[in-house]
């Protein structure tokens, strides 16, 4: 294997991949990042036993050379060390030749770097994805999409299938959910997908899907995405993205969703993430970061929090409107203001059956986003 | 104790003199920031054992007013909280109010605080600090001395005095010197203070100079620099700020800084500094951090790293003088890179005495810095 190679686009690509090498990996080759040099360009492959990741880089743009093949060939080189170094070289132009047991040269400029190159025969084989149906969402969309609801995941491994979020499809709506069991966003769209095409329980790590969306431009390129068995591929230009798709079955949450309330506010978003944000300052003293929220008899609401060691804060806010019963309920301020956060709609919708039922936070402007925050149950 | 206060002029003091603050208080008063309010202004105060800072704002300044006593008093906050609600609170004004047993309101648009407040006359006295002599040196230079010094400080407690860097004045030229017995650095500038007035074995802590250079304007706005028995006083506009000495003798370094050199080089410091950050990617994962220097017989000069695992990072560089002897020396590149990145000079002088002995590394535009780095003794 011989080549030159254009520095910012082999730099590009290595970002791109490397974020499905391991930084701790169980055997070396698992850090490492696998190049398969053809006539037709350089193809890139990072894989961990979540994701796996290709870039592939043509040998021309169409407008300018980007890699003159010498020889063909394949090699791996440990992914940290290469990331790092490559941005770092000092010419635009560098050149990469793979000699006897896979001892790879590294040109540029007034750099001479030798580095011990990895068997691509013990690289892992890729995931085969049988591309039967693919459906397509803009990437902007599916960005939101993914900021909406993974941040509602659970953290905690000892239920693994709550970590992840759940992808479903049905007469083409893409949905989101993700839950902790203490709160639980979703998202829904319509997206571009095979007629009576639809699947369910598609359960993808939290953590990837944050990956993902790090490659995903923030515009309206076009990102295919094909499920098969027990992978998820991504199509983002000349990125193949492959995520595993989690084992388990993601517990039925339709049923928890209120139709009906006792209580119905519609606030401004800002002004009452604000108020809330200050409360939080006191409540988080108290590590539960309980705040309360009651509802006045003159349509405002008051919001408070206090901390025995620092005393109290306590919020006045208009409410554009206020419908059914007085009510009294505290909850959890970080969770509120994680869900606040992604509320993109000026005003907001808070429904609520009483001081022990799930709260329900949505958008006034669209009925895709709907969230719940479960109450604290507190006296007084 | 009662005023009404703008909230932008209210949120820089407390974020200059909160640095002072304790975040794990021994006694919850080293976790609060004083107010002593009279009809001039409000002054600010917060001390930890090492540092203590006070922030003056004045009634008005000039333009506009900035605060309206109605009744002077003290009391003293908890600062942690009181530092991320100020610039949260949601009108420009803030009302705060003391009543009995020091509980204090705050009040600001549709916010409303109780905070607990604590005793003031339970907060520490700051030192006595005579103001007999005072040097005088621009901001930016005061920050330019500190950042080309501290990181060679020592970060080992062990060793305490090495943690701080040396002051000395004497013919008018302040110097500071810094050391972890591995490397050295030093810095002097001719500064305006009184005829005849010296000092020596003045030793700041370097955590302690690192606060105080957030605080420091980087322009010529004048610092005034007092120093007393245990005490040193900056005086920084309407800031004062207090440091403790630290306790003992530094070891005198004079000694070990030769006048002579087998081996002479001048290079171009960027360059050097881009090769050895090559070198100390590959250097790194070998944890010693080691790279070699070699001489040739053509006048440039190679820099090389190599790790077992990964490979070997070979440099070639120009040197635009060499004078005396071939030489073959290995030192820790981090410890050149911090070096390097403090040399404002294009090019840069270091001398050598054979492989054994102290590096010399200086900038070539002025006389007022130099730099030791110990080499390792390594064979071959």
């Amino acid at each position: 294997m011989k080549l030159s190679i254009r520095k910012d686009q082999l730099n590009e690509a290595i970002q791109q991949v490397s974020k499905a090498s391991s930084s701790r990996p169980a055997i070396p080759i698992l850090g490492g990042i696998k190049f398969d040099v053809t006539h037709q360009g350089v193809t890139l492959t990072a894989s961990d036993t979540d994701i796996s990741i290709q870039s592939f880089i043509p040998v021309e743009n169409g407008e300018f050379v980007i890699a003159r093949i010498e020889k063909p060939g394949s090699v791996v080189l440990p992914a940290k060390f290469f990331v790092e170094i490559v941005k770092k070289l000092p010419s635009d132009e560098i050149e990469i030749e793979v000699k006897e047991n896979h001892q790879t040269w590294i040109r540029s400029g007034s750099t001479d770097i030798q580095m011990v190159g990895l068997d691509p025969e013990e690289f892992p084989v890729l995931p085969t994805v049988e591309e039967t149906e693919t459906i397509n969402v803009p990437g902007d969309l599916l960005r939101s999409m993914i900021r909406q609801t993974v941040f509602a995941a659970s953290t905690s491994e000892q239920t693994p299938i709550l970590t992840g979020a759940l992808w479903s499809l049905e007469d083409g709506l893409l949905k989101f959910v993700a839950t902790d069991r203490h709160r639980l966003a979703s998202r829904s769209a319509a997206v571009t997908a095979p007629a009576d095409y639809r699947f369910t329980n598609v359960v993808i790590s939290s953590k990837t899907l944050n990956e993902l969306s790090k490659l995903v431009p923030d515009d309206s390129t076009p990102i295919d995405i094909i499920v098969a068995d027990n992978q998820v591929l991504f199509k983002i230009g000349h990125v193949l993205f492959y995520s595993r798709i989690l084992d388990g079955t993601y517990p039925d949450t339709s049923k928890i969703i209120p139709q009906q309330f006792k209580t119905e506010l519609v606030v401004h978003t800002k002004n009452l993430t604000d108020a809330i944000d200050r409360a939080y300052l006191m409540s988080r003293e108290e590590k539960t970061n309980v705040v309360r929220l009651v509802t006045q008899e003159d349509g405002t609401i008051e919001i408070s929090s206090s901390s025995t060691e620092l005393g109290r804060v306590t919020e006045q806010l208009e409410s554009k409107e206020q419908n059914g019963e007085q009510l009294r309920i505290a909850f959890n301020s970080k969770y509120m203001l994680d869900t606040l956060k992604v509320i993109d709609s000026e005003y907001m919708y808070i429904g609520f059956n009483g001081a022990m039922s799930p709260i329900i936070v949505k958008p006034t402007d669209h009925a895709h986003s709907l969230h719940i925050i479960l109450p604290y149950r507190t006296t007084g």
